[in-house]
């Protein structure tokens, strides 16, 4: 029987891949529902392509476009965020969570709230709604499945073997572009510098993100809520091949890890066919060509983000909802060269510090919160101006 | 409820690792039987502090000495073929089969047949017997677990997964002592520069294994028995480090390895303890302190010894076991100066082209072909004696 799917996220580069995996398998798939931002035209292909039952643009400004390009088929256009919860509620078997930003938590959550299987590429899901969508996907038997590389790994690790079983969990961390600069070598790198990453094809926001090692925070507290080993038990290992992309260490001590290329399909594929396993295109690892893999301890003196992360973690409540938000506003104006790059962790910091808004118990009270800790984090670049 | 386990060859090193995680956890099991070639004194202690049922020696000159030691307990003696037999038939819920050589293959055959689960140290039962041993134990319905740190290995990344998911399993080697040294150096190499392994601490015969790479070739007939991907499926990587054991590469790309500390009683807790985990006491991995883990290509042309077995396994009958006795007779001659120690492989490659026995189709097949193929051997190391 088909696998009834839907993609969140159509026009992104997760998306796209996920797309292509289907491609590779088209008597295997039956697209239900695809979504974009504003990209009408290229969501429009993409749903003519695949048949899907439904395209739906986030952007209602983008809505006739679409409808445009999908006259003349049998393919339902709709527009805005009602429809990409209507989009989510018609309950495909495996859903593809991949919209950025907390644009995503309504259908992702509406998702879960179907009791099928998520496969999760929205951080904000875990990173700033992690206890609200573990409860939800709980209470309505939804299978999550994480699609990060790190966690992907850590979910293979975990096949045949169970949570309770574990000792460790390690994360492991490219380190980014400035892995051996130091301090005063950061201060003034520019955004060109800090979006080259050296093992991953990325955008700018989550190169950025790897260049201050916040993107392994935010991994952390994703680990965190899909791992519940207890924070002291994750730890982060810098690897700066990027091969080894995360690993699960058992009471006997034997450690279980999942390598690969750095090629976003291979975790997706894991996502996509599982329990099964699906053949795909992407390029083996060939380890006698990478030739070593390196390993060191990540000096959270230099890049204080993971120690940000776990402290946020530790204070629970809105802490991770706000950490996320303000690294987003503080990411943005060091890309605008509005502030330096050791600026980012350091309003991080100062946002944190300035306000407590209560738990938030429902998505209303975060989007509430990232509402405010954009505009508290603005005020912050404003001091910081260069 | 508590596991009763045997243990054949419990004063080696893998019966006495065995028997340290038992005392780790000494209310989880329930010793019936233990044995030992010839060390009646060492057999009684253990037999004694594990309160064992049955305790036989294989050499009946040892019989007076293990009586008179368990003289005053309720623990059987024994001694002889038979009585190994015997023991095995006591059907205890895990076995290990521990036994150095082909002595090893009857108890170890006879606790297949008993339908439980039999851990595999003994590496001739699928060097020499394996079409016998996996043809016993599926008709048994028993369970085999590989104790080989990389089939071990293999077996922990298969959880979780199927055989006919995997794409390539990729068998781990040190490349021994010699791995970087020419032919020409290889030729003047002494017995004592030869058993110098530089991660594992092994007996004299394995440790010229690995330096030979031999072990490597035993180890791709083993996992071709095991793991039935197909030979063209498996392949040897050289890793100096060891810490990887081996890996599988599954149909979408994604590997899944395991790794640990050098430690026999890694491997051992999985399958004691399987398909559950128990705690171990020891040292963690800690790849930061490691460093580095490196790979390259094997070259078979200063390392025959795989190419050899691959092709013995491509022969298929005999050869296998041909191989093993030859191997063993080599070595034998190798550390008491009689050969040199690039005549090992020349001496195994002598034999194989030297005669072809019928396939074996029983165990006195087997022990025929073994007997017959160590007087050949023995001759050759006579026309090659220094």
């Amino acid at each position: 029987m088909r696998k009834s799917i839907s993609i969140f996220g159509a026009t992104g580069s997760v998306g796209r891949s996920t797309l292509d995996l289907v491609r590779q398998h088209p008597d295997q798939y039956n697209i239900i529902a695809l979504t974009a931002n504003g990209n009408a035209s290229q969501l429009a292909a993409q749903a003519r392509e695949f048949s899907a039952q439904v395209a739906v643009v986030a952007d209602d400004s983008a809505y006739a476009e679409l409808k445009q390009q999908l006259s003349g088929t049998s393919i339902e256009a709709a527009s805005g965020p009602e429809a990409l919860i209507a989009a989510a509620a018609l309950g495909a078997d495996w859903t593809m969570a991949a919209i950025v930003g907390c644009a995503g938590l309504p259908p992702t959550l509406e998702a879960l709230r179907c009791g099928k299987t998520v496969a999760l590429a929205n951080k904000e899901a875990l990173v700033s709604a992690g206890a609200l969508m573990i409860t939800e996907a709980r209470k309505a038997g939804a299978t999550l499945l994480p699609v990060d590389s790190e966690h992907n790994a850590i979910f293979q690790a975990l096949q045949g073997g169970r949570i309770d079983q574990v000792r460790k969990i390690t994360l492991t961390a490219s380190g980014g572009p400035f892995r051996t600069w130091t301090r005063e070598q950061m201060a003034v790198v520019t955004p060109e510098q800090a979006v080259a990453h050296p093992n991953w094809d990325m955008g700018a926001k989550i190169s950025v993100d790897s260049a201050t090692m916040m993107n392994k925070g935010l991994e952390l507290i994703e680990a965190h809520h899909l791992f519940p080993v207890g924070l002291e038990n994750i730890e982060i290992l810098v690897h700066p091949q990027s091969v080894i992309h995360s690993m699960v260490e058992y009471h006997d001590c034997s450690t279980l890890a999942q390598l690969g290329s750095p090629d976003m399909r291979i975790p997706i594929a894991n996502t996509l066919a599982w329990p099964e396993r699906m053949t795909t295109n992407c390029e083996p690892l060939n380890l006698a060509d990478i030739g070593k893999l390196e390993f060191e301890r990540p000096d959270e003196d230099r890049f204080p983000a993971t120690r940000i992360a776990r402290a946020a973690i530790m204070a629970g409540g809105a802490q991770p909802a706000m950490l996320n938000a303000a690294n987003e506003v503080a990411v943005a104006a060091f890309l605008n060269s509005a502030v330096q790059f050791l600026d980012i962790t350091e309003i991080v910091t100062r946002l944190l510090d300035s306000y407590s808004p209560p738990e938030p118990s429902a998505l209303a009270d975060i989007f509430a919160i990232d509402k405010e800790t954009r505009v508290r984090t603005e005020q912050l670049v404003e001091e910081l101006k260069v």
